[in-house]
């Protein structure tokens, strides 16, 4: 019996009355904030489905989100879009603490642009809990906030060895999240992680999930990982706890791509075989193969000693060295144990074949094969050999019948059969045009109105050098050209006009993004507020990334010790700030606060910070601040450039320092001048792990 | 004409059509939730007056506020009590930016209980605006809060040179607060430092004002600080910013408790003299006297240099020595210049008579006396005299016609002289003695309802060495003993049996203290929700201090990076936390957690920390963690004391740390043993000023 529903409370009831091999059908309309809860019980051969009318003819938006529990039930069709849940998780397989789902299903189904709108409020699009639950078919687009896709959770025995499946996904898609928590999927958790899930993650499509080091985290044992696609995926399969899981027929396909990696493996019992890893950039824990070092008497999230692990028939097609005791210092100090490392192939190497930071034994290699040694000798354990390529969908791959995988009997997936069939990515067209605004000092107050009709990519041009006075911030959600008029000697000026202090002159909201050149920003003027800042990017919500370019500006007149020129607000990413020509003078706080993000969990603020050709002059605190604590080791940023600064009269202070960039992973401070400055503390401070990546040149410390 | 008036709105327009001469009285009532504003013109011989029928009668509470403007008004007898503003003032002398007050008073008013719940939530109770405004004859009871007291604010030329009266007034304790914010005065504020005020600070008591270094904070220009009694406070009068300030005849008791100071002299042009500084034990900033070094090229908010001072006629008895130069390092590096020390009395120092960092013949020392040297010799400028006590009310000084201050004129302000007269403070009795609480395994739940009928100093003890299931965060709003029953072999042990995650076992909210022996808190248990902490202070707002002594305790078991044994959260404040004999083990995030405020702004958790004889083992963070970051200087502490403590097995990660007291001012770690620790980082991290006091003595380092 089939049955149309209207509203939430409609389906619930009707699931509930619905009889094994019945069909409930959601009226075409936007269900919006809506609470959907379904338990019914179906059987094998009779489960209840619950669609859509039409499926492309309704979206689940708002504060929404969907909980199944019972049995037999299918989902399909379902389109999550514009809009996040008010839980911790848009569909779960439960209803509460005591309703479970078993044997249901949620299929040809889409979550999109459903992610919470601050970044770090952690949640998940699917929660897996009871057994032998099914998500597939489906289609995931660029979770922007914490929090993996799809989660397993095992916390007792009714969600234990528990046999779920998530196959056949097409997962579309994952900005680099700067922290933890950018995981695509998580089987498990520490805590329960020495039971069994017997999860089968096949036949899955993932493209571009660059969130963290970790795309798949396995934690739990017995899971099986096979026959999936990563493409261009910045981080790896990773087996972080649990034993006995299975990797087997995935391809991996790095284009080149710069961190793009593999697997990586800890604990004992792991078989990983039959894998293609071809053209990975990736290195330490994202090379195409990790396996890492344990910790003696290991806490239950630490890291268990490998042990008894089988590496065969894999091949790798021109990638770096496979690492053996990944992660060693003086914590993680357990080698890896009797890992059978065999009948793989590796072709076009491009370092070592392997690199081994024990070398006592626990790394047994024998039987492989390899082709075209360039910078590599051949090790022990390898013959150099030559191979035929085979033609496999539109990719050539090498074989060899007794090395590698065996490329002619492994179902690699292609795009096109992975995700919900039905989709299709809508494409964004601008209304009209980009265009410049002019704006004269005596229109100053005119420039929120000039914003609001703006478009990305449209230019304001102040047109004279003298003072333009705001009454409040200016709030920018798209992405701008703020310039001075090429013709000016001098510069505009911002200033404030408001009695109230204002947070910054120019506040990126999210969606922003701006570029900005030849402008003045005054933080004091006449008996006005104070303007905190120069500009800033929001301390609102924020979960897209933005870009600031700085050119030829100057930030003077900052007279508290919170104050500062540029600020990234804490729970906000840039990609991309470069300030290049300019001048930062007068600031009783700092210059550039990188560092408001304070918890040390291994979070910032910034992924490519460049700053070029600037001075700064009679700054009390750091001239430029970026932190980064903890010891987390999910991110591979921030990555600073310093390059022809001078900084003068910064930061004398005790214990001071001129330019910190505490924790920063990849570091360049070139060509600059440090005078009269640091005299109490220091010119420069890291704080950096020894696979850091910090170099400091050609500088002048007076 | 006078004139009765029942609710704000009445006020507001009574005061509004008042004659110079009319009288408004307030009914007798509790005015609650109200926000008072008053604008009137009177005269100055006929002034408007606002005041209570019967000043006894009626209290201002809940929610409220009073804004004054206009002229020649008078508001007596106010109470504010059992409340605090919604605003940023409790009494301010404007109604909005265009309407200040003139020539207005607040008298015989008292301002007890009136602290914003949230400790860092800044307000003031009394904000000057306008000129020739004062405050006289109020009472200012212990502000809990951040923010001074009283401050003068000089924005624009209608607040500059503004002649305001301080005067008269009780300034009844402030009990530390643990960072900058403290003060009870401040007038200015940096950025208008460079003009005048002329406030007058006069005849007021000080008694116990410990918030910060600053009691008083001059932060302008021509203010006079004459004639009040400073009562042991933990601070000094501060010349902070601003020029030509006079400081006279005041009288600073401080009976030898610790960190009481005197005066701190900063800028040019300021005249010291006829003071009276007896007893005190500050040291550095707080010292008697001190003259600071001054900042080249300094920002408005930094240290301008000292020139020009004259420091005459002082009497210092008992106090340890004059410090010239205070403050000096690599970036205060301009010495005092062109100041006049003369005619001052030493009697009894207690070490050097002068201590000059400097010694560039910035101070001129001429034609003082000392009485009585122990320590000190007799430097150039000194001479060696007796003199005759002088009494004076309770007081005996000692008196010299040719040197220090002219006892037989100085008006001493006594404590009754001073404050509201009507005022008496209410006195807090116990409803009945203290009892004890027997509570057995099978009453677990029942602890809630235990404590919210028990009192302050009752006990709960546990009679069972078995598991206590607990389904819900205890919370403690009042002083209790958690304790084991003597005759127990084994512990009790709390657990959860919520499947939610509980925060903690145990939290401390505002008010509440706790005394816990014997007890064991396991973090995990069956597959039961996480416990976060075994206990921490809470992440509610809190104003009042707390004190936790744990003695014999065992915390274990938990199992991610973010959780801890004990917890000081953010925004709450500790005398004292007191861990002895207790064993913390199995924990994957820190065992003693005072990290969690990490704003670089000078602010820690808990003033003191002892440790003693406890064991940390297979902890993967820290095992203890106390973080105060930034280069404020308002505070002492923290304090910590580390004695015969074990770590095994602690944080051996890459940069880790197993004991970090970073910006401890005081620490003292003996008689430890570190093994198997900081193997990847360190065993100990300070981040000290030249000026801390930190001791590492007889540890054993493996
Ligand atoms: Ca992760
Ligand atoms: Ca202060």
């Amino acid at each position: 019996q089939n049955k149309i529903v209207k509203d939430a409370n409609a389906l619930e009831k009707a699931v509930k009355q619905a009889k094994p091999g019945d069909t409930i059908f959601l009226v075409n309309q936007e269900w919006k904030n809506v609470a959907l809860t379904v338990f019914g019980k179906g059987t094998t051969l009779k489960p209840i489905v619950i669609m859509p009318k039409d499926t492309k003819k309704i979206i689940i938006s708002g504060q929404s989100f969907l909980r199944i529990a019972g049995e037999h039930l299918i989902l399909k069709g379902l389109h999550f879009k514009n809009g996040y849940s008010p839980q911790r998780e848009v569909v779960t397989f439960r209803i509460n603490h005591d309703l479970l789902a078993n044997h249901c299903r949620l299929t040809e189904s889409v979550i999109e642009d459903f992610s919470q709108p601050e970044r770090f409020k952690n949640d998940v699009w699917v929660v897996f809990w009871g057994k032998h639950n099914r998500v597939d078919h489906c289609t995931f687009v660029d979770k922007l906030s914490a929090g993996p896709v799809i989660i397993a959770e095992l916390n007792d025995e009714r969600s234990q060895e528990n046999c779920h499946f998530i196959d056949a996904n097409y997962f579309k898609g994952r900005q680099r999240f700067g922290s933890n928590g950018g995981e695509t999927i998580r089987i498990g958790v520490s805590r329960y992680s020495l039971t069994a899930s017997r999860t089968q993650i096949i036949n899955n499509y993932f493209e571009r999930c660059n969130g963290e080091v970790e795309i798949v985290s396995i934690k739990s044992g017995e899971n099986n990982i096979s026959f999936n696609t990563f493409y261009e995926c910045e981080g790896s399969l990773v087996l972080r706890h649990g034993s006995n899981n299975t990797v087997e027929g995935n391809l991996f396909l790095g284009n080149n791509k710069p961190f793009t990696g593999g697997v990586r493996v800890i604990n004992p019992g792991h078989k990983v075989f039959n894998n293609v890893f071809k053209d990975l950039r990736g290195t330490a824990f994202r090379s195409a193969l990790a396996v890492m070092n344990g910790v003696p008497n290991s806490l239950i999230n630490r890291y268990y000693q490998v042990k008894d692990a089988s590496i065969e028939r894999n091949t790798f097609i021109n990638c770096g060295p496979v690492l053996f005791g990944a992660g060693k210092d003086a914590e993680r100090t357990l080698s890896p144990q009797n890992v059978a490392f065999s009948s793989n192939l590796m072709v076009n190497p491009t370092g070592n074949l392997i690199d081994d930071t024990n070398k006592d034994g626990g790394i047994s290699l024998k039987n492989n094969a390899v082709v075209n040694l360039y910078k590599a000798s051949l090790t022990d354990g390898f013959t150099l050999i030559k191979v035929n390529q085979h033609k496999k969908d539109a990719l050539s791959i090498p074989y060899h019948k007794n090395y590698g995988a065996d490329i002619k009997k492994l179902p690699f997936v292609q795009k096109s059969q992975a995700g919900a069939s039905w989709y299709v990515e809508e494409v964004f067209r601008p209304s009209r045009a980009n265009k410049t605004f002019n704006l004269a000092s005596a229109q100053s107050q005119q420039i929120h109105k000039i914003i609001e009709n703006a478009i990305s990519g449209d230019t304001i041009c102040f047109t004279e050098a003298t003072f333009y006075k705001v009454d409040k911030e200016i709030v920018l959600d798209k992405m701008l050209h703020l310039i001075a008029d090429k013709i000016l000697k001098g510069k505009p000026i911002l200033v404030s006009s408001s009695f109230k202090t204002l947070p910054a002159f120019i506040t990126i909201a999210n969606g922003g993004s701006l570029a900005v050149k030849g402008l003045a920003f005054k933080g004091n003027f006449e008996s006005y507020g104070d303007v905190q800042c120069g500009i800033r990017s929001t301390d609102q919500a924020m979960n897209k990334h933005y870009n600031v370019k700085i050119d030829g500006c100057e930030f003077y007149d900052y007279n508290e010790s919170t104050f500062s020129g540029f600020k990234a607000s804490k729970s906000t990413f840039a990609d991309t700030l470069l300030i290049t020509n300019s001048l930062f003078r007068n600031i009783s706080g700092m210059g550039i606060n990188l560092a408001e993000e304070k918890e040390d969990k291994g979070i910032y603020g910034v992924e490519n910070t460049i700053i070029k050709n600037c001075v700064f002059t009679n700054i009390l605190g750091s001239a430029i601040n970026v932190y980064r604590g903890g010891n987390d080791e999910s991110t591979l940023g921030p990555f600073v450039t310093i390059d022809y600064c001078t900084f003068n009269e910064v930061e004398n202070r005790e214990q001071g320092t001129v330019v910190r960039l505490s924790g920063a992973q990849q570091a360049v401070v070139t060509n600059s001048i440090f005078m009269n400055s640091g005299q109490g503390g220091r010119s420069l401070e890291f704080r950096e792990f020894r696979w850091d990546d910090i170099k400091v040149d050609y500088c002048n410390f007076y």
